[in-house]
């Protein structure tokens, strides 16, 4: 295993001060505890809450900020974070209008803030589940992935503007139905308690439709080209249930963590080409290393179908670590 | 070789086309060239460009934007770009009032960069050369690094706010005069078109000193705790001729392409201990993949000492693909 680390238990901890160090201005970490929360809180409005499993970076912690997410709660690598510590980021970010928990469909995490939400009393919880990954069959079962970060953009946006708990999570919801995404990966990754790959891939295969944990995806292919990769991917996106034909949507194509910019923006694209190609428009593009599997080298596809409210929310100025727009 | 790419000859293209297919608002291609430009080119102020061989994303054209670059010029990958691109970038980007190249020092960067500027008959250009690697003992032959983007911003800012072109090229000077930059490598990168690593090492070894390209480092040791590689990385920076005892500075903590954001912010941890530790004071931090090396997995540490100007300049609004601030 070769990563810039000291002591594999020391790794979570050790990211997460170095990151409030490196951005003092705009998050700190509440005192005794892994949460992560805005440097400057604003009162009274709805807080947005997420987190899960640490090996996701920038998520979420880096999106901790103006006009996204009020607190993150990161878990060990990959482990969910402890129902302790998800109540300490309701306390901290409620501001007097109730909390959204942003969830992905993970039991563990699912288990746990719904645990943290019942030991909340005096504060308004509501809980949205993100299962964007399209690559499980089975719609109870899909996991979230990387589309999870549009709902802290659009729902972030919308707690910022002042809406209520209802309207943030139904806006939450309603980009939870229209977002779909899916991965492929080219190299594990390796979780440095581990200090092995958790899977193997030859030299020639990749993983299609592969979980932002290593989960096993829908098949083993040999090595593509990046064009076909990016039409297998979008197949399944655009074959799924949300209708894109003749809509507007936000793109994501997001890196695992060791994938280089140079071929994210590649895939792009192809993805700009096939959608053009159906009539699809594409209102605005995200490309970066944004839900990341440590040190996978792989990519996701992420489609948004937007609405009026979605993409002016979309478009409203956030202010994070991992995403700044005016 | 597994990457997410499609003919190795279509590389560059397809990743300019991709990225400008993203960011229709911020960056588009001048025609008929791998030149990328401002979407809203600002008449009345120094024009400031930068290029080199691609394979560093974000740098160079990521950078192109409000408050940084009018112009970025991308040769193939760890190649020079010729002569003729970076007179389209001059004669696109000139507003009036002249051009600056910011030119990291490479034979072939500095030669072509220079030709241009020569054959630029009816437009004023000035340059400056950036060398911030302090892995290279003779001066005259360190090259530019990640600290070059420091350049990019704080001299982007002063030709923002109206300067002339010889303020502009002080300032620039005066940034590359005080950054100091060292890297390590733990996993080469592989040029596309190679189809292999352009260097070996061990599964116990990593490379101290590494350049952007792969250029061997100062030594090859067995691979330490991500904080014993910071404080040797700052030893030699620290060691150099620039004074950083009582300054103020700006850090940026930079990684080659596969190196994830958990292991950056690792590392910043221990660069802010050491740096605190000595009395000297951080001003702001970047940390992030921005001056890259296709999919090597390694990370540099920049230092700039900081004055006034530049400080308050490194604070000013910026709006690129891959740099915003209010």
């Amino acid at each position: 295993m070769k990563k810039f680390i000291n002591a594999v238990e020391d790794v979570e901890n050790e990211m997460l001060e170095g990151m409030c160090y490196a951005h003092p201005d705009k998050v700190e970490r509440l005192e005794g505890t892994d949460v992560i929360v805005r440097t400057q809180k604003k009162e009274g409005k709805v807080a947005i809450i997420s987190g899960g499993g640490s090996g996701h970076e920038p998520a979420h912690a880096g999106f901790v900020g103006k006009g996204m997410l009020d607190a993150a709660v990161p878990g060990a690598i990959y482990t969910s974070p402890a129902p302790d510590q998800i109540l300490e980021a309701i306390n901290a970010a409620d501001a007097g209008k109730g909390v959204l928990m942003v969830v992905k469909n993970y039991s563990g995490d699912v288990m746990n803030f719904e645990m943290a939400a019942d030991m909340a009393d005096d504060i308004e919880v509501e809980e949205v589940i993100t299962n964007d990954d399209v690559a499980v069959d089975n719609k109870e079962d899909r996991r979230g992935v990387a589309g999870t970060i549009f709902v802290h953009k659009i729902a972030g946006a919308k707690a910022e503007a002042g809406a209520s708990l209802a309207e943030v999570k139904a806006v939450a919801e309603k980009v939870i139905a229209n977002t779909r995404t899916m991965g492929a990966a080219l190299k594990p990754s390796t979780i440095p308690a581990a200090g092995k790959p958790g899977f193997e891939l030859a030299d020639d295969e990749m993983e299609i439709g592969i979980g932002i944990h290593g989960e096993p995806g829908i098949s083993r292919e040999k090595l593509q080209p990046a064009n076909a990769i990016v039409d297998e991917l979008l197949s399944h996106i655009l074959g799924d249930d949300v209708d894109f034909e003749g809509a507007e949507v936000a793109v994501m194509v997001n890196g695992s963590g060791a994938t280089p910019l140079m071929e994210l923006y590649l895939m792009n694209k192809r993805v700009h080409d096939v959608l053009t190609e159906k009539g699809i428009k594409i209102a605005k593009t995200f490309v970066g290393n944004i839900m990341t599997s440590i040190d996978m080298a792989g990519a996701s596809i992420s489609l948004l179908k937007l609405d009026d409210e979605m993409k002016e929310l979309l478009n409203a100025p956030a202010d994070t670590v991992a995403f700044t727009q005016d």
